[in-house]
């Protein structure tokens, strides 16, 4: 396995990372300063600004868009709504196209309001993505599916595991033209199949992203209480031997929902502290 | 599948439901007075008052032991604490055998403190149950392993699937004389593998125990934030319709933790309603 030691331009940080406290083209310009090699931002952060002026400046900047965050959820309760959902999605696609991002991510969504049926949300779900895939092929932006943790199915994502995940990809996508699996080890870290999973992803070449934070003991808000990487129980440098043994060659992302620790922290202490963790934990 | 109204008979009560406010023996009294076929006690209970007033208690009101709760965590940092907590499990198990319990509540442990080693704890897991399988099997207790939602897997048990604990059984007693697996619908109501690992652990008549509770949204704390059957997201009668396709004929044991709404309500109000779910949702 390749150290990332020296090697930040392997490294991406999410703009969520640093709590989205200022508008997109300040931290665009922090993190290249920071002598980070990419960036994966927010639609709403890109969305409010020029898509146009963002691209040229992360182009500009040597950047490299690790992934555009996220997918419109999938499931609805109506008809209606899951067309809207697919809708928006498809407008992001463009934006995704010309920001020239590796993968958009797909946080696919959880129950719609009211209802308990898993199966039909995860439907739902196929076949969101099923019918977002031409306009994906069309524009060459690669369809990252990230299987979320398993305490966020029945709010956010109903597909929470790498197999799972993959499962659809070959399901949708049998020759590998458009979907793959963004892997995040705050979701999977603790998945019995989680090597298994990842080496068959990898036979495939669909490990589209790879996101890191760590899982703190104790986790006091199940949505914004991540870790910094070291700062918690996953194995990270085992965890991107797995996903590098699969073929993965990509950036390494990081990606820290931290409203109490890290988002209250200058944003520039923040870079400075997840490069060297970076360089010396993962 | 048949319907529990009019069977609280095949319905027990967790005593962790009630909180733990009482003295044992008055928790057994009124959960007889309600009607209900069995009780789950937890060691700290029975361990407080006289195991063998309490077995005679509970045989002359004719209730059914589902489950005693629950080992000690296998994992620690030492062979001499590993050790330790296979004593502590094994001296439960006389407890358990005196009591008539249908089995041990297995909740494995998470990692030693310190450590960041997932494949090394779930070692040890399997390294203790198989020391107390000698006694387990002399005594007559079964072995219930109750895999627990991933988000414990760092600090309450690194088994987190029925896939992963049918595959502990198999690996550690293949002819199916001890271990079994206690399946609660909050720690796997999410996973796309549930009903193939059920009906696979049917098939060997490896279902222990059966617990319910519900999933809230939003569910405000990691562990004491259980809802009632009926107030979350989890399609109580299709988990138990699963179950008992698998064969499992046992009792449907109400497990809730719940600090902040169900321990604050009187004990019978909260019993009443258990009965009344239990009879409509579940």
């Amino acid at each position: 396995m390749n150290s990332l030691q020296g090697r930040l331009d392997r490294c991406a940080i999410n703009t969520a990372t640093l709590g989205h406290r200022e508008p997109l083209h300040l931290t665009i310009d922090r993190i290249a300063r920071a002598g980070f090699g990419g960036i994966a931002p927010w639609r709403h952060e890109v969305e409010a600004a020029d898509v146009a002026r963002i691209s040229k400046q992360i182009r500009s900047l040597d950047l490299e868009v690790s992934g555009y965050c996220r997918s419109t959820y999938f499931p609805a309760s109506t008809a209606e709504e899951r067309v809207a959902n697919i809708r928006s999605n498809t407008r992001a696609l463009a934006d995704a196209a010309e920001l020239g991002a590796r993968c958009f991510v797909m946080v696919v969504g959880g129950l719609p309001a009211g209802s308990r049926d898993l199966s039909a949300a995860r439907e739902m779900v196929v076949d969101g993505i099923a019918a977002l895939m031409p306009e994906a092929k069309k524009l060459g932006v690669r369809l990252a599916i990230e299987p979320l943790h398993p305490m966020y199915a029945a709010e956010r994502s109903v597909i929470n595991t790498v197999g799972h995940a993959l499962d659809v990809c070959r399901q949708l996508d049998p020759d590998n033209g458009v979907l793959g699996v963004a892997v995040d080890v705050y979701h999977c870290w603790w998945d019995p199949q989680l090597a298994e999973s990842v080496a068959s992803a990898g036979k495939d070449a669909r490990i589209a992203a790879y996101h890191v934070s760590d899982w703190l003991i104790p986790t006091t808000d199940m949505l914004l209480d991540r870790g910094m990487m070291g700062d918690g129980v996953i194995d990270l440098k085992e965890t991107r031997r797995l996903i590098e043994s699969a073929g993965y060659m990509g950036m390494t992302e990081v990606e820290i929902f931290s409203r109490d620790r890290w988002w209250k922290a200058p944003p520039d202490e923040v870079l400075r502290c997840c490069a060297e963790r970076l360089q010396r934990v993962c």
